[in-house]
């Protein structure tokens, strides 16, 4: 190859190979995570080779025996790096080679570096996504027996922030639950198409396409933004404004300077989370953008990506776990966030079924809101003659409206917050989990 | 509700409605697209009133006439928007009014407007998403077709835009048309999703998460990644200096200044799409994150970023699409490109046929390369003498290694780019597309 | 050139040239904006040919004459667009031509339409981003009015959401104005680069570098990063729990199903925007990432970015300034936010003025909030014997802790909330403000 | 405080504290990089503490000292972590506790550890900014003094990837240095922030605004995008199929698969991190989106950020320097590159002067360029007769056109490729170096 003729301009001191190119080259520091799989993937490989006449049944023994005795190393803690290893396949072969000998050379017959380190990152993936699984679902279970244990509270449902009918409690903790849900169907899918079973269709496809990586950092983006919704939601729900939700200590800190404060710090992490994740994900992208194809070195950014955020996944599943695990909801003020006003719909629906076409009930419950407020009494206070003065269609039963329980039961279409409808919710999320299970 | 007290201080002179924010708000510029979906809910919708007895069969009726009566006055460019008509939905109902009167108020009862917005979305969606995967399969289909017809030339394989090893030029063309595959099941998966035969869990859920949108912008941001590497290398290999490929006059164009030029805009455009498709997918999640949950009004960004990019990706896909179809290739400089040093590998692979175990083949190989370099000559002009000083297991058939077609055929393992793999390849592609159209 | 072979494999009929790759090169429905700086930028030019002896000056004035017909003609609303015209540039030069001859073929000496292109889109950006700006300091100066009319106003401050210290309104109106403030300085430095006082050093970097637009978009970033936060807080003020500010109705907007419902539109809008521009800087750096030097057609990308955003910060600084100017303060719920546990660093702060090490009083306070939490009273009401029992420095000056405006007026260092503070920071921003009308 | 209740339902068992959530809470594991700017703010505020009285000269002295110590450990690496310390700030002073009693408990009195936290990144940032400026202005040198050295060397100016015009090596290499230039500026603005000259106007704004980190990201993602493209352009340039270039050995690695190759890791490596830095920004700019104002623990996400994009600007800088300064260039490929029809508009430019205007020259010029095409000629082997079909303009002075050298010279403008431009351009780029020294 072309001889090196030193530095010709200016820059620091070059010798035959930059120690800062090497290290930037170099990605033992964060693919030693692959040394099981990799130590896996070759010995398949060796099978592989010996099936195909290019090993002999007694070398395809030894580098079998040899690569166990190289995971032992691993798993013991005592594996060697040397200076040269420059990522986790030179380090695992260089050793082999140091217990086999030379038939350890024989062990990369007809397979390219950037084949290993694909097939060994689909490996690790693979394990990784089951357990980030198991811990979705774990979440999941926490949810669903909360809900189900907490079914009787009510509070109010908000949109816009701006309180809007009441809702069962359980209602909410079931959006987050099957919000979840489809994730879970999602990691599924990946998981099917890590098990390998179907053939890649193309090589130059095969190491140059990081589909695998950008689905799965995309999944984890869109799971860490409805984490974010739901950490926000009870971020807010413990302002001591709302006081529907009180943090456990064990997952609150408090003030180096203020020493009334508990702050959710927990949740905030949680939340700030969806940004590093989403990150990992746009940079991979924006790595991918324009490259040619087949396999070019921008490729091994993945791996500290699909790390990270694996990371990042597991350790907020679980907090997350914790913190709905522990919280404690304060009924009593749920239940004095219920307000009159919150019914208006209802007072439209109750002129809609004595004939009244929607929009015109609409505005004539708009009116009753109206006189109230100029009034200064509640909604449910106004008299029957002041409600007939905006529509005849008012009578006595109207009185049958100011009840909280009633209206929340009036939902009770598939999907809704009426009491039966979250009892489905519950059957239909823990007929997932059996599933799973299963 | 309260009264408004005016501007308090500074700012612009403010009226009842500040004319700036209704146009802010307003969403009819871009959500006009929705008006025949909108209308198609909207039927559904006063069906189910009448099932539910909150409807006639005679308002029904009446309502159904009505709405038939709006979609004919989009569909003919008759329909006239009023200044307070500040999204779709409201322009229809107030049509519908205008036409049958009093009875059109009856069919907004009992749902909200977000639930219309995002069974809209949703209706437009399952049907953009099928025209998009037409387009899609169509230019997979096109990839196949050329891949069939080419599947005799060979040209150089590059990895880090290196040349590595002879290849198939159909090789490429199928890594780029199985790199669609996985696209398409994505596709399916959607419209699955959207073919409501799944309930809505949870009505909280339901209005307020997005994820069908986001995955949808994900799911065109991989694509357009994918597109984008595909048309790098076009640029690429139509370079005065790859000279592999000539682009039809009909999708290149001339230069202001330069009389000689011929530019690539077509593949400059769709490799530049990738940035503008990804960055609607990142806006969409940014405004997700940490979003109260239900509705909120930041959720209205959906609408603009899935019309943007359902447009970009069909104009993206129908113009790839002709590119392919019309590209000329230059096979005598695909062959001139092919040079002995590619064939290093199978020169090492020669030896290990003989015994020697790869990674000491590997370094015999690499010896050769640097001494036909340093002698000035072609890989294959070193005589076996010279040879035999690298390894005594060079012998006189090492002349059959210099030959590139019996090189790619040597890759014949399934994926490979032997023509038997590709003619595999061809066929797997095919079955995909014959299940499709069924 | 290449003569066009039509179709070799698959895909629809292509002509001559395909009408949708002709639609997807096509720049004319967004670059059209553009008219007034292309005629400005052309003049310009037509100036410099004269100078260089390319132009006699009856050609230049012939020039000068037809360019400013162009330009009365796009002001005019009769400038006709042939199908012809792929951009504004070609569109204009058409035009020019059919004004005044075979001179205007004189025009284009020596300039490449990408030249064109990027100074066009300089000058552009050097006026609306002037407009921006007018636009920016008319939302800082409503804020510094209200801060300055508001300054006896003082309410709960927040740290993670829970209440931390007493704090003056105003303190938290300036932190918004401030927070404009950088934002505004960012903005002349753009409009420094673009007043073209400097040359541009290299040609190759002029046409292909596009810093100017990604600074400008990430200006719009930051800036609407910085006011997502400010609706956010505006938001929850703004709801029924806080209950610190009411919105104008002016930028509310109802429900179509609860009517006691009034949205805070105009905030959310505000905060979803921020993902949208954002968006589009993210879109715009991926475009660049790895793109050859020089120009290249994905630089077209840049248009509509710019102009899109520019209307999304116009209209946005103006719905904030409505929203600020118009704002209602509940001053009573403010004050009776205020509460005694909101002084336990001031309750620390009085045992280190006695002399105790700061962690041990924070310590020393942090029993009397657990005390007080025990007993069920506010932690003023802990008798003077209580407290002594937690530290024998407690006498009967801590009766003077409980005094929320006396708390406040400890904070004087500048930035602090005590109203001196918040009269010298009024000052800072009028300052400002007056330096930039100048 | 609230009492812990244990786990309600599911979840893992969680005791007082989750240990979980402990070491997701923990910032410990990387902001121990800010141990030296940690006990540089806390010396500063200790002397703010004596001259506010709230410390005597004394304890002033002793908590100096212990500070001093503690430096010393760290510097030493024998501080030793205690399982409690979650972050630098509790480490530090926890350590200071045991070294001088008491007394240390006294530091923290009237600052919050969100104000420590921010001004330590503050000053890391500041020293650290300095280190990168001086790799980038080291950078910029490098390509200066290349530029110069290789003044005579002719390559061809590409657009679109295409052949354009005859250019000077240096012309482009300058067209880099100038792109790094702005940056520079930049990174001077950010220094000038970080100078602490200024005082911060707001408290609430001080804890809560991150514009410095946000701006630093993105100085860092523009800075990437440049090199990125340059990356790109160097690949392209060492192809076989360009080459002009020849990365050297220090800067390349080999194939584990393919003995002839040698790969340009390097140049792939930067143009990799392109995305990740930028991944970065977009992930802070997420997290900060609608994040309520004041401090909230998202904001700890700033960190690690920072630390990461430091990290990998210096080794990408320095790596850039060693390519640029060790690269070897092929001039002899340069020049056969050079090709008549790269003279076409030199051609048109002939005809102007001659009185033509310039788009009937253009045209005039790509009629030559068809005939020599069809011909199968070389532009300059037209003779001056078929040369006079297309225009009776032509003469005998038309074989000036044919000269590379002195087409060049003819972009003698400031910022072209003349060689005088080029000495220009140099002296520029050379006075800002000096700047920069003084």
């Amino acid at each position: 190859m072309a001889s090196e003729s030193g530095k010709l301009w200016g820059g620091r001191f070059v010798g035959a190979v930059d120690p800062i190119m090497e290290k930037f080259n170099s990605s033992i520091a964060y693919d030693r995570h692959l040394w099981e799989v990799d130590v896996q993937g070759s010995k398949a490989y060796s099978r592989g080779l010996e099936k195909a006449g290019l090993l002999t049944k007694a070398e395809m023994d030894q580098i079998l025996h040899g690569l166990d005795k190289v995971a032992e190393e691993w798993a013991q803690g005592t594996f060697k790096l040397s200076p040269n290893d420059e990522d986790i396949h030179t380090a695992n072969e260089r050793r082999l080679k140091e217990l086999i000998g030379e038939t350890a050379g024989k062990l990369h017959t007809g397979r390219s570096r950037n084949d290993q380190v694909v097939t060994d990152l689909r490996l690790w993936m693979r394990q990784n996504c089951s357990k980030l699984s198991a811990l979705l679902w774990e979440l999941i279970r926490t949810m669903v027996d909360r809900a189900e244990a907490e079914r009787d509270v009510l509070f109010p449902g908000y949109t816009h922030l701006q309180r809007a009918q009441p809702t069962g409690w359980s209602h909410w903790i079931l959006s987050g639950a099957i919000a979840g849900n489809p994730l879970g169907v999602d990691r599924e899918l990946l998981q099917a198409e890590l098990n390998f079973g179907a053939i890649t269709l193309n090589s130059m496809d095969a190491t140059s396409e990081r589909d695998f990586v950008a689905e799965f950092l995309f999944w984890a983006s869109l799971c860490m933004t409805h984490l974010s919704r739901m950490a926000e939601d009870l971020i807010l729900y413990g302002t001591k404004e709302f006081g529907f939700v009180q943090l456990s200590d064990a997952y609150s800190t408090g003030s180096s300077l203020m020493p009334q404060k508990k702050n959710p710090d927990s949740l905030e992490l949680i939340r700030s989370k969806a940004g590093r994740v989403f990150g990992r994900c746009a940079g991979l992208l924006m790595t991918l953008k324009g490259l040619p194809s087949t396999y070019n070195k921008d490729l091994q950014e993945d791996k500290e990506a699909v790390f990270e955020v694996s990371d990042t996944m597991s350790a907020v599943l679980q907090v997350a776990t914790g913190v709905i695990s522990t919280l404690q909801i304060h009924r009593e003020n749920m239940a004095r966030a219920l307000s009159p006003d919150m019914l208006a719909t209802d007072l439209a629906y109750y002129l809609v079924r004595k004939g009244m076409p929607f929009r015109q009930a609409h505005e004539a419950s708009g009116k009753a809101v109206f006189m109230a407020e100029t009034k200064g009494v509640a909604l449910n206070q106004l008299s029957l003659k002041e409600l007939q003065t905006i529509s005849p269609l008012f009578s006595g039963d109207v009185s049958h409206v100011w009840d909280y329980g009633h209206s929340v039961e009036q939902y009770a279409a598939l999907g809704g917050t009426a009491r039966a409808s979250v009892d489905w919710q519950i059957g239909q999320v823990r007929a997932l989990l059996r599933a799973q299970q299963a």
